[in-house]
């Protein structure tokens, strides 16, 4: 990784262009600058730009890789913030600089740690909803007993339309077979019972909207199967789908707080953790949630990915490499292509239903 | 307890007559009698009504205490019977004549372990809602870090208005109050995030309900805070606290496994077993979920308790003691008396909506 320095605006054939919000998140920069060059120096035929404060990201990074440039932005948004009115007020903060690289063809995805509420009310501004999508969605790879699973909304978006959640199924699986390379990836819906229908009207009505699409759609899947990996796109409501991320954190946090403090405690406990430390290294890889990367916002015009506030090095390179591998397999265009074929199927088959909603930009704040 | 046997139905002064619907679960008499029986020997001033086959019974069962007897019921609805047809075709369901005891005034609490929806079924049809009430809701008690906590509604019905949901708070309130001993409980909505209303439109409007009432009203509770006891008593929707249960079964049963599977592992393991022996017990004691005992059904006209289908003789035993705990405590009555109270206090400020759904009784098939 010799010679001049491509400029950033430049496209790398055959890489992808990850714009990354340097000051985002609760570490801010020292981590989110460390965690982004290693992406970076990974992966030579991609390119990275850090967005934020140049004095800043120059003293954590040292010299660039040939693949890295920095893109200035004077203002951050704080984790505290209510996202609109901070989007409003602060046009040079960093997640807002780096969402308008992708607005402007000069990156294909944008990566941040920062506020989830600003991340996606400015992708959804700036970006826009890509053509035929009535609602973005965030999801997420939620850990299961082998491997990750897709789970979305988890928190665009409440009061999702039975129509929303059908369009969810559909970038959902999208996202499941490009990135995680799932091949014909099965989708549920989360409810209350096994039996295909069951739950309440919106469910009902969503379970018809699936029936008549060419998705392997296998029905409802409870919360006690959603460990046991038995779909790989499972769609639901924002706030069923944001509380079942946050109870996992949750319980398997209070979980594994019990443990250590068993594994802390007298003689007798640390010579069972001296015991016991190969197996919770491989019970920590099944729980490693840092691997997954971040949460794909699905829907809008370009790639966007939103990772932990409490993301580190390690988790912020994966978060850019689940981004270059989002933009890089096309996930936005497939969408858009997909949902098109879907509308002409509807259309054909005289099926009706609200499919836009025009007015609110479609993020709750 | 010599002398002659009283009659099922008369009442004991000071104790209350359970019915248990002796057939039910998935274990059936062999694990249900033994433990209502050591439920009935340690308070011999309730009374237990076995109700069943009674050959199969007796066998089980041996000489009876005085304080038990049995009432005869030819019939048992399966797991996996449709509830609504099995209530129809089988009239001597045990579920069905344990019920029509607190109906005709010959128990105070009828507990199962069978099929949930048939249970909650043949409470609604045959015991009715109490006044006031336009939803009854099934509540759970949750293990968080500090004892358990109040969630509902778990199943009873999906769907549930921004009315029901103020209603479920109190009569959850009134359960926590009652039974688990709590003084002025504070209650939350689960909800998105935990600002005041953030959610839902359902959310949103019965935040506004809620901080209207004299109710100890605390808005929003998120699902990372569910096992850190935030709240006393947590409302929602029929699918998310459903959700909520069964996730919490599953990944807690998901990780346990994990551990079992390390400790069976090799010589390291099973000496690291030796050494952990004594915490893996205070962590069992922590996710000790028999200790709870089973589900009340709240807003029906008498004590109905549903416990797990795969609970054993020693979380019966329990579950007979959270149905006569709860009718002890008068809990149906209270609720009756305090939504008459919410009533008349909503009346007074010209609050309006709609509170009664007449037609569906009330409870999902």
């Amino acid at each position: 990784m010799t010679g001049p320095r491509p400029a950033p605006t430049e496209a790398v054939p055959g890489g992808v262009r990850v714009a990354i919000d340097a000051m985002g998140g609760d570490h801010g920069p020292s981590e989110v600058v460390p965690g982004s060059l290693d992406y970076a120096r990974a992966h030579p035929d991609d390119r990275l730009i850090l967005v934020g404060d140049t004095p800043v990201i120059e003293r954590l990074a040292g010299p660039l890789p040939a693949n890295v440039s920095i893109v200035h932005a004077s203002q951050v948004i704080a984790m505290d913030e209510h996202p609109a009115l901070a989007l409003r007020e602060k046009k040079d903060a960093s997640i807002l600089v780096a969402t308008n690289l992708v607005r402007r063809g000069e990156a294909e995805a944008v990566v941040t740690a920062g506020h989830t509420g600003a991340g996606m009310a400015a992708a959804v501004l700036r970006l826009g909803r890509l053509p035929g999508v009535d609602r973005p969605a965030l999801a997420v790879q939620l850990i299961t007993d082998s491997g990750p699973m897709v789970l979305l909304d988890i928190g665009a978006n409440p009061d999702s339309t039975p129509e929303n959640l059908a369009q969810f199924a559909r970038m959902g699986a999208i996202f499941a077979e490009r990135v995680q390379g799932v091949a014909e990836p099965r989708v549920a819906l989360l409810s209350i019972g096994e039996e295909r229908g069951k739950g309440d009207a919106r469910i009902q009505r969503a379970t018809e909207l699936l029936d008549a699409t060419n998705m392997r759609f296998e029905g409802n899947i409870e919360g006690k199967d959603l460990t046991r990996h038995l779909a790989d796109v499972v769609v639901c409501d924002a706030v069923l789908g944001n509380v079942v991320i946050k109870f996992f954190e949750g319980l398997s946090g209070f979980i594994f707080d019990l443990w250590r403090t068993e594994f802390e405690r007298g003689l007798r406990g640390r010579l069972g953790y001296l015991f016991m430390r190969p197996a919770i290294g491989r019970i920590r890889t099944v729980f490693d949630y840092e691997r997954v990367g971040g949460s794909p916002l699905l829907g809008v015009k370009g790639t966007v990915i939103i990772t932990h506030g409490r993301a580190k090095r390690r988790m912020i390179g994966f978060a850019c490499e689940v981004g270059a591998t989002t933009a890089r397999t096309r996930v936005p265009e497939l969408i858009a292509e997909a949902l098109a074929t879907d509308r002409a199927a509807e259309d054909a088959a005289g099926v009706t239903g609200e499919r836009h909603e025009d007015g609110a930009p479609g993020i709750a704040s």
